[in-house]
């Protein structure tokens, strides 16, 4: 169990271990066949990341005071897609790199077709973990869970942004543009992981999830704001990815857009935005601004 | 509607063209962003095959007393997470094919990173198709629905078969291991098909539904060894997609392995296995009786 009031620090090694574990004990083993791509699978997934739309989910799960084991299925689901994501965006189809989380990606590791069947079958196990278990009191609420994942991770949601990223290299966008890109690509599915989250315990008001989902938007953002400038600023050992990369490839981002200032005058700008519709929420949002904060103060 | 008394060529016409439609309104178009992604999509999915899986849906729909309107959904499911397979399948990394349908592969009419998309986002489609709508009467089974079609596709299912496939080329299998192929990499689906069309109505008892499972596992795998016959046998015209694959890529099949006259009577056993199974279910059974002969008697 994770203690309530423990502090962010503690609470976030403790989420990230059970999070490890949940995903260690979901995923299939080499004893099953075809063992190279269940190798592939444990490899795109265990040992990596931050975690972050785990933290998320469970955070969100504070605020509804909803059950640990239930929100490790809605963690696993949430980060099962993002790595899938991760698995295709690293192939040489799309943006052809070979390092992540400080490894080689997976279709270095392995190979091409390995890769794009990891990636499928990641994304099958995402739903495949919203569906295992009872998640909710209100049956027609879990369904409701595995609408707002998919909605959030197709193509009016995370690949919808990859789509728009991938066509944009070498254009002129509007800030409104990238917005929306960022948006989609990474705000949709960090937005679906706080209400997720906020999905498994006791359910919230309407003007509540309303709040809520603001504060998710402003998250979502600031995230990619951030990725933005930490691609600009940090170098690849830090990244554990190749950093650099956007201006290398042509791509929009904050930075190119608004020059470095002024992205990071916006991302601090989002957290204030998020603060706001939080701690309009009580107390039991506490947990889901500090890991609003470490999104924004994060290094890598 | 479709009229439950008629006869099969009209019925199957009548599914098709209903299908045709779920499938249409169902996909984004390219009024939205990104139109290109949403394009591909269309492509990949619209106006081509024979719409197996949904005929199967219907079918077992029949044996249950579904509402079409809720088969709709459980068919453009399967329909999408199969039109996502071939796209991936049909990629350079894995078939590298660039006929489908009698159509260039998405692949070649648009872009590797557009085909890789839109599988990916396909895929979601179809978890989005079984969770937008009620399905059923209690909401449990239609989270079951959810998990079926999740297991039936992800590495214990079609993207495991493909796994197997995509490792043993150049290999000797075993007619076991060639049949466990099979029955991951197209069976699991058509499986799936089945049982969700049976989960749209009036529930099974424990005997029928095994009845019905081992029937739709007999269909699976009649349809594969059907496939390589098929592969065969045929030309690429008549085919819509490359002749002799199998063949040119050293790939065991049923009829590299038993021989043309064996692979032949190995379809007939597992018609007339399923069609006993199917008797067994009494005479709303009829309609997946006919579609099981259809799938075997199929020149394409």
């Amino acid at each position: 169990m994770i203690a309530a009031g423990a502090d962010f620090k503690t609470w976030m090694s403790a989420v990230q271990a059970r999070i490890e574990t949940v995903l260690e004990n979901s995923l299939p083993t080499d004893e099953h066949m075809p063992a190279r791509l269940h190798q592939a699978m444990r490899y795109a997934v265990l040992d990596g990341g931050k975690r972050v739309r785990p933290l998320l989910v469970f955070a969100a799960g504070e605020l509804v005071g909803a059950d640990p084991a239930r929100l490790d299925h809605a963690a696993a689901a949430v980060e099962l897609i993002h790595a899938y994501s991760l698995v295709h965006d690293d192939m040489p189809a799309m943006d052809n790199d070979v390092l992540r989380r400080g490894k080689p990606t997976v279709h270095v590791a392995f190979d091409e077709a390995t890769a794009l069947l990891a990636g499928d079958a990641l994304q099958t196990a995402a739903f495949e973990s919203l569906s295992k278990q009872v998640l909710t009191d209100d049956a027609r609420d879990q369904i409701a869970m595995v609408h707002l994942l998919a909605k959030a991770s197709g193509s009016h949601g995370m690949c919808g942004g990859q789509g728009i990223d991938l066509y944009s290299v070498g254009k002129a966008l509007t800030l409104p543009e990238l917005e929306l890109m960022h948006i989609l690509k990474t705000g949709a599915l960090i937005r679906a992981s706080v209400l997720l989250g906020a999905h498994c315990g006791s359910k919230l008001d309407a003007a509540a999830l309303a709040g809520l989902d603001h504060a998710a938007k402003c998250v979502g953002l600031a995230f990619q704001v951030i990725d933005d400038i930490l691609d600009c600023e940090a170098d690849s050992a830090t990244l554990g990815k190749t950093a650099g990369k956007d201006a290398a490839n042509d791509k929009p981002t904050y930075v190119s857009l608004l020059g470095l200032p002024a992205a990071k005058e916006k991302a601090a700008e989002l957290q204030r935005e998020a603060h706001a519709a939080l701690d309009a929420l009580g107390a039991n949002a506490a947990r889901l601004k500090q890991v609003a904060d470490f999104i924004v103060a994060r290094r890598s």
